[in-house]
């Protein structure tokens, strides 16, 4: 699994009580699944269809650093199946899991369009093909 | 189920690609929870500890009106468990469901504890018990 | 009056002095408005035209959770005519009132039109018509 | 009236109608007339009390450039009233009037406390008494 | 140099350390570079090319006032260069300087293209040509 | 130069014009630089107190993913020094460079303190000495 982007938790971040609020940490996945699945896919329209269970299994608190984690699981046809793990970038204590996350290539009129992918591609090998 | 917050799609709610950014939504929808289980268990450090499958369903674009639904499920001993339904206000097309979403009640050090609710019960029936 | 939309007062919604900052409840409350009218009238190009005088009545702090309630006062030929008052959702007690706010409906030129409503609907009605 | 603070109507300030989202307005004018009270009263601790009527006479388009104008009126024994005027800075086009916010000043507690203050000052003469 | 646009400082504008978090600053000054730019060439296609070093000299807390200044410094041919200094409105505490700040002018296809002015005006002189 | 965070241009990044808000991309520079300082550090309150010139070579546009690239330069006593790249993940275009930016470690009084470290650490090898 590859942890790209980074969070500082700010006071913005948290809920009432003080602890990150879940649905910031769930807005952040959504944003890094989709960014992951366009540059994969070549297709910026690429929308998120599904997720599977999300436990929370542990919080972070004001000035926390977590990492989001994503990982290319399946190449279907018109879709990308995704794993994700959300972790504290200090203590490595995994915050959240997400087995699967579905995302799926649409073309101009918002229907499933097959990508042509099958594994995963490094930007700069598409870039420099005699590398 | 009770639809009680309703959202104004907006230029910022947007995804890249003109429909709505679907964590926005997930975000709104981790709100919508915590209030709902902290007014029903009367604890406000009650916290998002499980969310099941999420299917996005339809979007919507920028303008549109949407509303979350929210169902208590099952009461536990410290947790809550609610059903989600997130809809479309004019045409009444659900854009996501998500069948469990389990909130628990947390004492001061954090720990799950007993809330001692065993049903709904409505704001004004606490505030006025002989009506 | 119809109480739906709830928030839940997180960090960012505070004033420097740890109390839910006054900006922010107006543009909840213009938000609100906005998407009742447009619900009411069918046009999504309702703009707020004219709000009466507004008295803080009492504020809220971080985790409270207050609700936003509308009425319709009057229906005029381009305008609507509502009621706003926000109270805490726990304590009852009234945060804010405003006597009248006027939504009008405006035409592709952004001129006012006739929206040719003079009750409140029930979206259900709508839909369903032999309800 | 001493025209202060301007600001660059962006994206995110839009409603989805494509001007400027009189919410987001409210909020700004809050701010503004909050730091012109709590610099001329010298407490940090002063809060919006009241708004007289709002007309929104025109609106704003996205890249327009705004600002706001406050005007001392009358200084109470713990309040001061301000009158307010925001309008386009190329154009000078009204957007929005308030005759009368009313802001006071609160001691430790919360409640009113008188400011000592009669007129406005200036802040570099407050600094530089030999000016 | 003028002192305009003034920020209060919230919860939201705060670093995990509950200072000023340096990345909002740079935000609001870019902003008001941007839009005293715009102004001055009267071209809302005005974008920020350059800026000098930058000195974090003080911070600022919760609850404080800043205002930003900006004074230009030089008219190029399609640019204008300005000078920034953000200070504490109470205590006069210079927070940051920025010595450069170039703006540059642009065409509808996005290249530089000269603005026709050679120094600062008011925008009351321009619309009121006989005072 | 190692390239973690990536973001996402979505409507609320663009500034009137429709390119990346040149402010936004500052505020997520300074974020990464801190918590990239942090880590290495091990000190939670460092802060940002000097950044060399900026140029912003290229923009970007709404659906494109950029990348923020640091690297540590040199070690002081209090201080570390960082070089900043940000590109487009696509196309790898350079979208801003800042040759330096200085970071400072803070003790409880907000002074700065020696933060003990000379070298890049991975936090893999802080958590697992043997390997």
């Amino acid at each position: 699994m590859n942890f790209h982007t980074r969070k500082w938790i700010k006071p913005e971040d948290l809920n009432p009580n003080g602890t990150l609020f879940g649905g910031r940490l769930l807005e952040w996945i959504d944003e890094e699944a989709a960014l992951y699945a366009i540059i994969q896919l070549e297709n910026p329209k690429t929308v998120t269809k599904y997720m599977s269970e999300i436990n929370f299994l542990s919080s972070a608190k004001k000035g926390d650093i977590i990492e989001i984690g994503l990982e290319a699981v399946k190449f279907g046809r018109s879709s990308l199946t995704l794993a994700c793990e959300v972790r504290n970038k200090m203590t490595r204590e995994v915050i959240i899991t997400i087995d699967t996350i579905i995302m799926v290539s649409l073309d101009e009129n918002g229907t499933p369009t097959p990508h042509g992918k099958s594994k995963i591609e490094f930007v700069k090998d598409r870039l420099n093909p005699s590398n």
